[in-house]
């Protein structure tokens, strides 16, 4: 059995705490946060507001913020004999314990939609390889995969992840936009987002670009320039214009 | 019973000539290529390189080249006999006809994915509210799901398209390139692809929104442009980061 204390209530944490509920052989001892009322919703659980009363266990998450990591793990007693995990894309393993570990999922959390944790990329970085292992087996029983990423690479992955689903996304938003403006639904997008994100999974993205940047098709450019109004969006469009050009020799 | 010609025999009409397959009264009576090779694949159908070849038909979809569609409908016999409609985005209605027609089905399509038409929104546009119902009629037999969309809002489809689905797989070409550059596998963000797309079923883009645009994490950002060495994906990245927090308001 790993008992796991989670520090911290946003996201990622009310995932993890919901994933481990099927998960045999990893046990959620306790809930730390500082504030009384974002412990509420898990009150089928033991939580504390204080560091002083966390208890022993195997494995400490730190689900807080980029900015608290530090000071929520160097407050963690018994470190010693424990791993003290934090799961953040962009912060450097830990210097502060013999046993830190970074435990990164490679995803986009909101609390009110579930999450599979199933082929879910489970970035993983140790300074000891048993401790490696514990943490493998722990992302496993999940159905998540595991990759040795380390610090350096983990940043990197953080900054693909910023264009891959926030920059995406905001293009979403554009869509949604070019669409309210002419009393359309957005709706009608969402199959072509859809096909468009799991493309990818067959070709890759070299292979799978389409359209006038693509093609050079220099008349539906312009068209497509004359129809935006806003200049910040014909501005995007020309910039992501000119990056697939780059990229594909016109 | 509605007898179809299909002329042209790109990516769009290969997969409706394999969606007609399975819908009972419609029939794809011939198929239409100047050239004899891109025909070879057709060979269960009857197949022509003539327009003088033509038959008689209820509907000639036209599924060459934008540049190409005013040309082919143009040397079709039978016309006001027949509904003629173009699957074009971008391309306004023709008036070369008594019974033009667009039906355009808004999806990225390659020849070698199998692509649904259940869901798939097809628009549809028609001189005539008889012809409007003929083509719903079809569409609704392959599963899809019809909008009545006139030429502009269809080129405004046609621009939001670019943005949620060429710009969108052009980022994802980003992401893999900063993967590749530090022997990380392009897989590990797929799943985040993935999620990032569906989340929008169930969230508005600006309620999907995440991010350290978005946060106003400008230590994040910061360090996120050092690590970009090239320069045109650092414009990229400052470009859609002031784009988000101008929505955002920061």
């Amino acid at each position: 059995m790993v008992n796991v204390v989670i520090l911290g209530t946003g996201n990622v944490a009310y995932h993890f705490i919901n994933g481990f509920k099927s998960v045999k052989d990893v046990d959620v001892v306790q809930i730390y946060n500082h504030t009384p009322r974002s412990l509420e919703i898990f009150n089928a659980y033991d939580t504390t507001t204080q560091v002083s009363e966390l208890k022993t266990a195997d494995l400490y998450l730190i689900c807080v913020k980029d900015d608290k990591i530090q000071e929520v793990a160097k407050s963690i007693p018994f470190s010693a004999q424990a791993v003290v995990a934090h799961v953040s894309g962009s912060v450097p393993l830990l210097k502060t314990h013999h046993r830190d570990a970074v435990f990164y999922p490679l995803q986009t959390f909101s609390k009110d939609k579930a999450i599979s944790f199933k082929d879910l990329p489970i970035c993983i970085e140790t300074e000891k390889q048993s401790d490696f292992d514990v943490l493998r087996k722990i992302a496993e029983r999940l159905g998540s995969k595991v990759y040795a990423v380390n610090s350096k690479q983990r940043q990197e992955l953080h900054l693909a992840a910023v264009f891959v689903c926030n920059f995406v996304n905001h293009l979403y938003q554009v869509g949604n936009d070019i669409c309210a403006q002419k009393n359309l639904p957005f709706d009608i997008l969402k199959p072509l987002i859809k096909e468009t994100a799991e493309k990818i999974f067959t070709k890759t993205p070299l292979e799978a670009q389409t359209g006038p940047a693509k093609r050079g098709d220099d008349s539906t450019i312009q068209r497509h320039l004359d129809q935006l109004k806003d200049s910040h969006y014909k501005d995007l469009y020309r910039y992501l214009t000119t990056s697939i050009q780059k990229l594909h020799e016109f």
